[in-house]
């Protein structure tokens, strides 16, 4: 315990694990990064945001209160805007950083471990401005917004309405006399709920609301409203808005709750690109495409995708470390105890997280450069294969968070009781990449829309129809194979993706890297073929002797896997400050870690806490 | 949002549904407390423990920091012990409330929302004193224990070991010529780590370590050891001792590190009812029975599929309600929004839950009158049926808390976005049982000690033995399978305890209370058979056409159950003190409840929060 505070050695069994590792660390991580120079470009920030020390919290995270918690990540937001700003984006010859940099993912999970109050600010605010405002608004909101005079986030989800945006009851209605919207919350049901950084952080905010316009109701549109004043930060008149409590993480943002009572704010507020109101009242449509105003959605579907990925590579990081390093049981009496990394159940629970973090950020990568082509065509008005590429974006989107969910928790419990240990970061990863599951579309909901996509299932709803039910009752009552056969979709999808992706990017890779990369690529194969041996039977020509093969080969390539794997997760390139765990650090030092993080909380600053003479003592001599 | 304060009605959609029900739920609620009178007994001490209000917290624990959860749970610790010392087991007629207790639980898990640091008093140390104690030493510890004059915890984990006892590091060296055990800890990996209660709590402990004497190790042992001054509370020279930090739940307990440092102790605080070290240092094994020390083990098994299936009983009640009162979507357009628990997809993830609640607890007092039976014979020295019972309680320990786990999760996740509320509950019911899946024995570990009991893998790992492996390593490669049919054989067990047991209880029911159990005992049976399809092809008769069949019988089944869901929910007989949930509350005021919630919020005590003058306004100004 006196070790805590100096340079740790690397865990000589970690340290056999890297000699034994066959293939170049460094290539395959070039090849995740997309090319050499965009990993020396990623370490350049890595090192400008990380190596000034400003992400260092006084006491851990996970001692403190919400309020604290908040109060701290406020703290950082300011300090990491500041770095971005001056150090970052002025960078010479370094490509401009979009939003889903994974440059900057890295750092900002490095510097803030959970998130960021501004978060939805660049995320949602900002980009919502450029996608559904006219140039003369942007010039409006735009400036201030990039150079942070104004802080906002985005509203829609209410109390009562998620999944259906049709049914939010907010209301937006025009008022010629004052060439003024009115907003108004109706009901209880009808509050804001959810917004990032709304509670307590920002002073302007995107509303979707229900636009009414001379007696008629014309559907939800989008508004910028100002809900703080900018000096003294009070909610102004009109607006009710504070924080929605504790959550199952994101706890250091203030997601918050918003009403409006008969607020106004001027019709130029209204976002115009695709639909105005014109000061006399009237409504006109600018576009013909309706389905444009999804573009946000789709572009937060398809971060996603690669965030989840990210946050599984850092979960099973953690577990193929720890389990180098963790020794437990005998298989043979007398026998030194065997690293958990050799048993084979624990093979079997951790490779195929690494092969799927692969697949994932690939099939993340393909879709953005999808995604891509699909925003290009939409600037010259062809927006054909939007409601394809957004059926794709919706099934991806579910099953990369269901997925990268289950397997970090999965991770978690393979490091037993020290998983449970906030310290190790397992928890918080779930506990925050769980929450993908469910925003920006319901992992359900989402694999219905796929399924409308599909007709696989035709014959067994058109059996339900011809009995005499209606399409849509025969669909409900599909619902549970629906879900199930675009699940199948999806994951077809990804397979087919992640193949070729990984032939065509080891095309000129060296030997050792092209075996190890389309091992993985085999076990993610074999492993979905092992885990629906029900359909493979039912619907395909696999047999049950092709089965006893498959799952005998499964077996033998984890253990051509296991002496790489090791390699493998260090070739994600996770810093320490990004894993943020007592289990996964490079030097694998897992045990003085756990000890000396223990020795920080804030219990034990004290011999004696104030409880025991007040309440214990009492108790013992029956005097309480 | 004035009406947080004022006693709700109950939501209108809620009340129908409870017209809707068909059945009895008093009678479905004494069957499953064990009879009418358990009822009216559970009753009077749930009145008696929470009518007092004790178990208020002044801000929900959820907005405190860890010290302050703890600190908050020390006082209701005390004020628990005190009321059922004074007032529940002194109430007359009442049998004696045994550690199983069903209404001690409840009351337990209403009071204290998470656990109470005095847990492991009651839950591990005085059963452990009982069972490994010889009836002197019973005298000498027993009173004050049960008096609480003396408060203790049981530390077995190490930092280095759980799992494999054997391989504990912490030593305990005798010393005939002070007549002394000196306990220390050789390692850093030696420190005890988790005992609950440990960290600042307890100022007894028992301790699990290897004996030596006569320069003979005689592997491990139990010793009771005092580690803090009755008066002061500070740690005993030699112990080194605090808390471990944060952990994924259980944050109102401080779970502890205990080292030794040459740390003495009387001879006779080695428990000596197996095993004895006389004055002159010989070691005496006094029953011939080295496995009556895994008693202790069992009984927490035991109660662990019980307590397991009681929280998925809460979070079932809670995600069955909210459903019925959250609508959401149009079917049709122009339809009203259905109740979402309309959606098949919800029924599917809903109704299983309520069978699984069922058949846990079901074989869970199965198991207890079976482990009764089991200690009626070792109390006669016949300890014939123990390992197969030992296994047996293995593989439902590891079953129960998983599938429990599992399918909170799906609940949690069936609650869309206000699920991820802590409001709800719902994330702690699951940070809580997913525990219980790793400790006293992980989910992997049991079920290849199940397998180890079974022979349905022998062709399989005989065909590798004939090749020439050794058993071991046969034994090894193969775990993936044996992991799996030993979760095969348990749920078999499970199903056949589950099916057997409502024939019984339901044989004198009213017919409508037969159906509905029943109905829900095909569910399960029928959902078991559709997850494990390629099984039942592969290993069975079943056809793909039997297949089909099932799966439209399942469907059928939602429908059947469906108008019933409230109805067998309110049947947990859970008071809203127990649930502790915005959304699972009986009167089904969901919005009202989140809403009020909110406001508790430490956040929104002031409307500008002091960082904002702090960071965000220099920010703003580019003045930070």
């Amino acid at each position: 315990m006196s070790e805590n505070k100096r340079n740790l050695e690397v865990n000589v069994d970690l340290a056999k694990e890297r000699l034994k590792c066959n293939f170049s660390i460094k290539e395959v991580t070039n090849i995740f990064d997309g090319g050499e120079e965009k990993t020396i470009e990623r370490k350049k920030i890595e090192d400008i945001a990380l190596n000034n020390g400003g992400w260092r919290d006084d006491i851990p995270e996970e001692c403190m209160a919400p309020k604290e918690k908040y109060e701290n990540a406020i703290r950082k937001s300011c300090i990491y805007s500041n770095i971005v700003k001056d150090k970052i984006i002025t960078l010479d010859g370094i490509e401009s950083l979009g939003l889903n940099s994974p440059a900057l993912r890295r750092t900002a999970d490095a510097f803030f471990k959970d998130m960021s109050p501004f978060l939805l600010h660049m995320g949602m605010f900002v980009p919502t401005i450029m996608g559904q405002c006219t140039p003369e608004q942007q010039m409006r909101w735009l400036p201030k917004a990039l150079n942070l005079q104004i802080i906002g986030t985005y509203a829609q989800t209410e109390l009562g309405h998620g999944t259906f945006i049709r049914g939010l009851e907010t209301t937006a209605t025009y008022d010629p006399e004052t060439e003024e919207f009115v907003l108004h919350s109706p009901t209880l049901t009808s509050y804001k709920w959810w917004g990032g950084g709304l509670g307590k952080t920002v002073n302007h905010c995107i509303v979707v609301a229900q636009l009414y316009t001379k007696g008629e109701c014309h559907g939800v549109h989008t508004f910028v409203v100002q809900i703080r004043d900018l000096e003294t930060h009070m909610p102004l008149p009109g607006i009710k808005v504070g924080d929605i409590g504790p959550k199952m993480g994101f706890n250091t943002v203030d997601n918050g709750f918003l009403g409006f009572n008969e607020y106004r704010i001027p019709r130029d507020n209204m976002m115009m690109k695709n639909a105005q109101v014109l000061k006399d009242g009237t409504y006109v449509k600018v576009t013909r495409h309706g389905k444009l105003t999804y573009g946000t959605m789709v572009f937060v579907r398809v971060m996603l995708v690669s965030e989840v990925a990210f946050n599984l590579a850092k979960a099973v990081t953690i577990a193929v470390r720890y389990s180098a390093v963790r020794r437990q049981c005998e298989r043979k009496p007398g026998d030194p105890e065997p690293q958990i990394l050799d048993y084979i159940t624990q093979q079997h629970k951790l490779f195929i997280c690494i092969a799927t973090a692969h697949a994932l950020q690939l099939t993340s990568d393909w879709l953005w450069r999808s995604f891509s082509a699909v925003l290009a065509k939409m600037k010259t008005g062809n927006t054909d294969t939007l409601p394809e590429f957004h059926a794709l974006s919706s099934c991806l989107k579910a099953i990369s968070t269901s997925d990268s969910a289950a397997y970090i928790e999965q991770c978690r419990l393979a490091c037993g009781g020290h998983g449970y240990m906030m310290s190790s970061n397992l928890p918080f990863l779930y506990s925050f990449v769980t929450a993908t599951r469910t925003y920006e579309g319901d992992y359900t909901v989402l694999l219905l829309q796929t399924a409308r996509k599909l007709s696989t299932c035709v014959a067994s709803i058109r059996r339900r129809v011809d009995s005499g039910m209606s399409f849509e009752d025969a669909w409900e009552h599909s619902g549970v194979q629906l879900v199930q056969a675009a699940e199948a979709h999806c994951r077809a999808v990804i397979c087919e993706i992640y193949y070729k992706e990984i032939v065509r990017l080891t095309a000129s890779s060296s030997p050792n890297v092209k075996i190890v990369l389309n091992q993985l690529t085999s076990l993610y194969l074999m492993h979905w073929a092992l885990e629906r041996t029900g359909d493979l039977l039912r619907y395909s020509s696999v047999s049950e002797v092709d089965l006893v093969a498959l799952q005998q080969k499964y077996e033998e390539l984890l253990l051509l896997i296991r002496p790489n794997a090791v390699g493998l997760v260090d070739a994600f390139d996770l810093r320490d400050e990004i894993l943020n765990s007592t289990l996964g650090s490079y030097d694998g030092q897992v045990y003085e870690r756990l000890m000396a993080e223990a020795l920080k909380s804030p219990l034990n600053e004290e011999p004696v806490n104030q409880s025991f003479h007040k309440y214990v003592k009492p108790l013992m001599h029956g005097k309480l």
